[in-house]
């Protein structure tokens, strides 16, 4: 059915492939029961083994976090449990193939998000997170001269209550390739604000953020995922960017949000608003579930619409 | 830097996609806490929760199955620990997001390979995995007309121990879409029967395969990964697919073999050799670390090379 020259010339792209991801490879001497990489020695976190197949569901147990801190942010339901990873004031879980987060979950207060002088965000560096395996980690110089932003899925703004909260929040395992202006710079900053300014009404607001890579019907009437990779790591830029988000008043009601937008430049008029989808809808295109303990006939609202 | 009209285009397509995602998700009336879809009552599998988010590393502990079958299969390890299953003589781990699994794991010696009367492949249909969520299920309409093979990852000709175990290689959850004229009939087949015919020189024969979404230049010189979903439930159609081999022979020498091939037709006289790959290419692409208990300096050969 697909014309024999045009399979060659695929066979023989794919052979280069080959090639580019064995010349990826080579960059790294890993030797995997050591922790000695690139004759540097990675220090694990503690609770986390630096690679694998145990770090699935091991709970960070950093004494410095309050003991219930990951219970408190994850209240509602992990959206999965492949390669979580949990800081001081944020959990994600991190997509080893995309190179970026599958999800990030924050709880935020108005104590959170309230300007704090002890906290500078311009002290803070982006540094690659060393508990994630050298074949998946993600690195600056991915990022560098692709054109792309370092975005940050938990926003820093949403981590003011200490330096360290802050800092963690621009380890790359929180970041995905964003356009930047008119989209990580505007459309989506204007989206993290919206989130911030419910805790003005709301005394719980639970964030789960992440990227998408959607299918879209292409010239020959079939669907197709399309999306770049940057650097050598060959880090995703995901085409879309999603927030579900559940906000809790002091009575109990709980009100839950859900937003898709495109990685692109968005005009400056275009309303927040414009971008809620039905939750179910993020769910399935990211193969995730959000707020499962949460029976959705228990909200009040979705979207703004009553339940 | 990107013209506004093509913004205005891509985003009016995102906003389609998101339309077709709301269409599709309609179809399921999907209680969270219930086990009942479409009103058909869903029938959760022993040790094994019908929805989510504790399944990820829940043991399968069906009585049939021998206790330590699991252990045998998964003894150099696990590739992740998202969203496993374990059948009674293969695992596998599912990727909710792209409805195909991520690695199915088999251990293969020559009696799991021989010729046994009882058992008759023609027999088997092809079943939606009902502990998966309805979500992201694959089904049988999802290939229907794509002009896609339904190709087992787990092949059906290495469990000729049961009608059972043949049986449970139809699941839905161990297919992805493969070209079937070339490929799947051909020269996947053949890689397969590479695998089988190891049974005759080697003891133990653990074998990993999965697919792969590799990315490839374009015209514009950035690396794009591109690949077809088909299907209501969007089922992706991957690029290549990866087979990781490790032969454990009588006095304990262990080779290792590591295939990457195209999705699509391949030449007859093409030698399977030719696809031959060094392991962390695959493990890089995918996302995965497979034989990670096994240290590779312990191996006897890595693709017929010393190591």
């Amino acid at each position: 059915m697909i014309p024999k020259r045009l399979l060659h010339v695929a066979q023989l792209s794919a052979v280069g492939i080959a090639g580019y991801y064995i010349g990826q490879t080579e960059k790294f001497n890993v030797c995997k029961e050591s922790v000695l990489v690139d004759g540097k020695l990675i220090s694990s976190k503690p609770g986390l083994p630096i690679f694998g197949t145990v770090s699935a569901a091991a709970p960070f147990t950093d004494s410095s976090i309050p003991k219930d801190r990951v219970s408190q942010i994850m209240k509602y339901g992990f959206p999965s449990l492949d390669q979580v990873r949990s800081y001081d004031d944020f959990v994600l879980s991190y997509d080893r193939r995309n190179r970026v987060p599958h999800w990030v979950f924050e709880h935020i207060t108005k104590e959170h998000v309230k300007k704090n002088d002890a906290v500078d965000r311009s002290k803070c560096d982006f540094t690659p997170d060393e508990s994630i395996h050298p074949f998946f980690r993600s690195q600056n110089s991915d990022y560098k001269g692709s054109g792309f932003d370092r975005g940050h899925m938990a926003a820093a703004g949403n981590h003011r209550l200490a330096q360290k909260h802050v800092e963690q929040t621009f380890f790359l395992t929180n970041m995905a390739p964003q356009v930047g202006e008119g989209f990580n710079r505007h459309a989506w900053n204007r989206l993290e604000k919206h989130v911030r300014k419910l805790t003005k009404v709301y005394d719980n607001v639970y964030c789960c953020t992440g990227p998408l890579y959607l299918p879209r019907k292409e010239s020959d009437g079939k669907f197709y995922v399309r999306y770049q990779v940057i650097g050598a790591n060959t880090v995703a830029v995901p085409t879309h960017f999603y927030k579900v988000v559940v906000a809790e008043s002091s009575d109990g009601k709980l009100d839950m949000e859900a937003y898709v937008m495109p990685n692109q430049k968005i005009p400056d008029e275009t309303p927040v608003s414009s971008y809620m989808v039905p939750p179910e809808t993020i769910e399935k295109a990211a193969g995730l579930l959000f707020f499962d303990k949460l029976h959705r006939s228990k909200l009040n609202t979705i979207n703004g619409k009553k339940v």
